[in-house]
């Protein structure tokens, strides 16, 4: 079928859905480091883990040998709601720049959650309700990540309870609503249902709230009730596993036509969708078998691949979590109060922190008001309106379309298109006013992040 | 290939995209009643349509002999970004509701304006750029149909200019902003900017305006200006003709699969929705080939079919628009305030209103907690949060699968799903608070809006 035209939208059908997740890490000699207890700096153990996380979860988590896990029957007929998602050529765009390039993009944001975050929750989920909980406990800041749990949680008839950070829970109340429509809990965080929201609370009366206090809630309120655990929705190496079906399903969309990738590129806040995109391609660099030139895509604000330490961090501001090691502009760093575009988080995924450490892959910053500027570029010729996070990576898709006008190449570039940005349109109003600035940190701003990683004897 | 496994979602080729609309008025023995004339009650000619809407349009909207109009490269061009939409089997639902009834619904929600009004928007775009013209202007309420037009305008390059209520503007700067990030110049009306703005500033300082005034105000942007036209997005024989993609495609992909809908559902509130989903099958049943069961859904706070009457009215509260012969609460009927669920339009298409008149379809009125009862249901097992206007088809679809599961019939029954309710979630609150009221006119009420119809000859 090589020469087959190719159409505006590939749709894989329903029986080509994956029906195993890449276990990248298989397939890697140097295996991301373990994670470790914050008390005793040992690697983190099974037992260790299983009363914050479900049990089948943590064997995901800790599991670096098998390179496929099944996809239980239960989750590939949930994914039949809204997957396989569409790879699109992205025609109009290649005509507007003007560009020789091929463009591609992995849409993930056509489910109610908006993006690819769906496709952990549900797994999450799923692995809840087969151990008997009665529900899980997660924390959110914008929304996203928490609407896709509300959805799965609903599917299985679960109890769900998002600690939602207060600011944006009164910013933001559309977002607060759809999690409520699908039956969850939600708390402004902090809040008096917790020891430490008290605690907070009697400390700071008038305090707005963090992701920090939000997940100390979260993880609270999973270990302080029967039947109850915590779930995350980016960073971990079991988040990454279940995104895999994107890139799966990408590479078998893109053999059927015959199309090879020369570059991947996608955005990175803690990497659960870039990991999930690239996971399949990474493997067959790993193994020797092809060649792609792999992007990942930061905030100039929230450097994290580009100016930060790879070293051992707290994954949580309320350094309660393992330890991971990772690159980190340190757990005490906060974005500057303009930066609007997500990709808040001072790490990244273990995983993706091994592959680019060892040259597998490569990273940009870019600054918002670019990223705004792309991300309108696309929405009036594409039509989808993207996520800010999603168009960092489109800011580099265009900017490599650009090259490519300029020395004649005929470059196949592929990237992430991870969500919708309905619910931003606050940021979408600062830039259509004129009103985005952008802001780089200075060498002295990531001091006072770094100051703050944890004395691990390793990197002492 | 008719006994094939029905997957959760049927997707067509882009190949089997339709190629032609279907115009179901030539199969009509009863041809809707022309527009007439305010001023004459005489039917209106093209002549005295052209200056306000686009010449093509205007033979499509007159045009009741030919069954098949082309449609336009560039338009199936852009269709393709979208559509083919799914035809969803809704296994979940069904599995919920116990019932024995095979349930679709045809999806339109899956693009950034949220439903099927962008099938119309890039037709009235593509004729308005095809004629020379700069641009167009019209009107929005809540903003379904300004986001619709704003996108099909940056593709084109077209100006497009959106007068919003007052109230909308200020309570919606969601919409307002996505209609902006795609170049749209967007009003508060009522304006400065034209003459009937000013006039209504002046009379009323703190109005914060209304449907009816918007129309007349774009209306007179359209008309005092050089190259521009004013489009309508529902109501209208053109806007009906150009939804037909919508049925035209369901029809294919069942009988791809060997389907056979008895039930067909639509909500109704100008009717574009409706009228593109049924054309194709009333058409089969107009020409004796086929039977269907076919209900159009109306809120019980807007009745124009179940309790309206079938006569020339004023297409607008402005009473500036040719007067069409339709089911009417009468152009000055206003919902009551505590009506949240959209559909909130006096009257209803001609040609849906001479169908529904010659007994070709029925009609239910439905209360809104119902609706957002169904909502709700339908979101937390298919995974699609619903704009309220759709909901109500699944108030009806849902009430049709229980009554199957009393009889024991497996009835086949599709309903349209027109979009999301991302922008809605106000609603929804309403709704999960509690706070969430039905309210049906009394016949007094009706009585006000009846004493507004004009003294058409015909009709006195």
């Amino acid at each position: 079928m090589a020469n087959r035209e190719i159409p505006y939208k590939i749709y894989l059908e329903e029986s080509e859905l994956p029906k195993q997740w890449y276990n990248v890490r298989a397939d890697m000699k140097n295996k991301p480091a373990p994670l470790l207890n914050p008390a005793t700096f040992k690697p983190m153990t099974a037992e260790e883990l299983e009363p914050v996380f479900c049990k089948e979860l943590v064997k995901q988590e800790l599991d670096d040998t098998d390179p496929w896990i099944d996809i239980p029957e239960e989750i590939v007929n949930f994914y039949k709601m809204y997957r396989p998602s569409p790879l699109v050529r992205a025609y109009c765009l290649e005509k507007k720049l003007g560009t020789p390039a091929k463009i591609y993009y992995k849409f993930e944001g056509n489910n109610t959650s908006g993006s690819h975050k769906l496709n952990s929750a549900i797994a999450q989920a799923y692995y809840a309700k087969k151990q008997g909980l009665k529900g899980v406990t997660t924390e959110t800041g914008a929304g996203q990540w928490g609407t896709a749990l509300s959805m799965a949680c609903a599917y299985f008839d679960l109890d769900c309870k998002v600690y939602m950070v207060k600011v944006s829970y009164e910013q933001k109340p559309f977002r607060r609503e759809v999690m409520r429509t699908y039956g969850a809990t939600v708390t402004p965080s902090p809040s008096d249902t917790t020891e430490v929201g008290r605690k907070i609370l009697a400390e700071h009366p008038g305090t707005s709230g963090s992701l920090g206090c939000a997940i100390s809630e979260a993880v609270e309120a999973a270990t302080s009730q029967e039947g109850y655990r915590y779930v995350l929705g980016s960073v971990l190496n079991q988040v990454l596993l279940h995104q895999t079906v994107i890139g799966l399903e990408t590479k078998t969309a893109m053999e059927k036509y015959g199309i090879k990738p020369d570059v991947i590129i996608g955005c990175a806040g803690g990497g659960s969708n870039l990991g999930g995109l690239i996971s399949p391609f990474a493997g067959e660099k790993l193994r020797g078998e092809a060649d792609y030139q792999i992007i990942a895509v930061e905030p100039a604000s929230c450097p994290s691949f580009t100016r930060g330490k790879f070293a051992y961090d707290f994954c949580d501001t309320g350094k309660i979590c393992p330890l991971a090691k990772m690159y980190t502009l340190g757990s005490g760093f906060i974005p500057s109060a303009n930066h609007a575009g997500g990709l808040r988080y001072h790490g990244m995924s273990s995983i993706l922190s091994q592959l680019y450490h060892d040259g597998l892959m490569e990273a940009r910053a870019v600054e918002q008001t670019a990223v705004f500027q792309a991300a309108e570029q696309f929405a009036r010729v594409e039509g989808i309106l993207p996520a800010p996070e999603s168009s960092h990576a489109i800011r580099v898709a265009i900017d490599e379309a650009l090259k490519c006008k300029e020395t004649g190449e005929e470059k196949t570039i592929l990237f992430g298109l991870t969500g919708t940005g309905y619910f931003d349109m606050t940021a979408y109003e600062k830039y259509n006013n004129g009103e985005m600035t952008d802001y780089i940190p200075t060498d002295a701003d990531l001091e006072t992040g770094f100051a703050g990683l944890p004395r691990v004897p390793e990197q002492m």
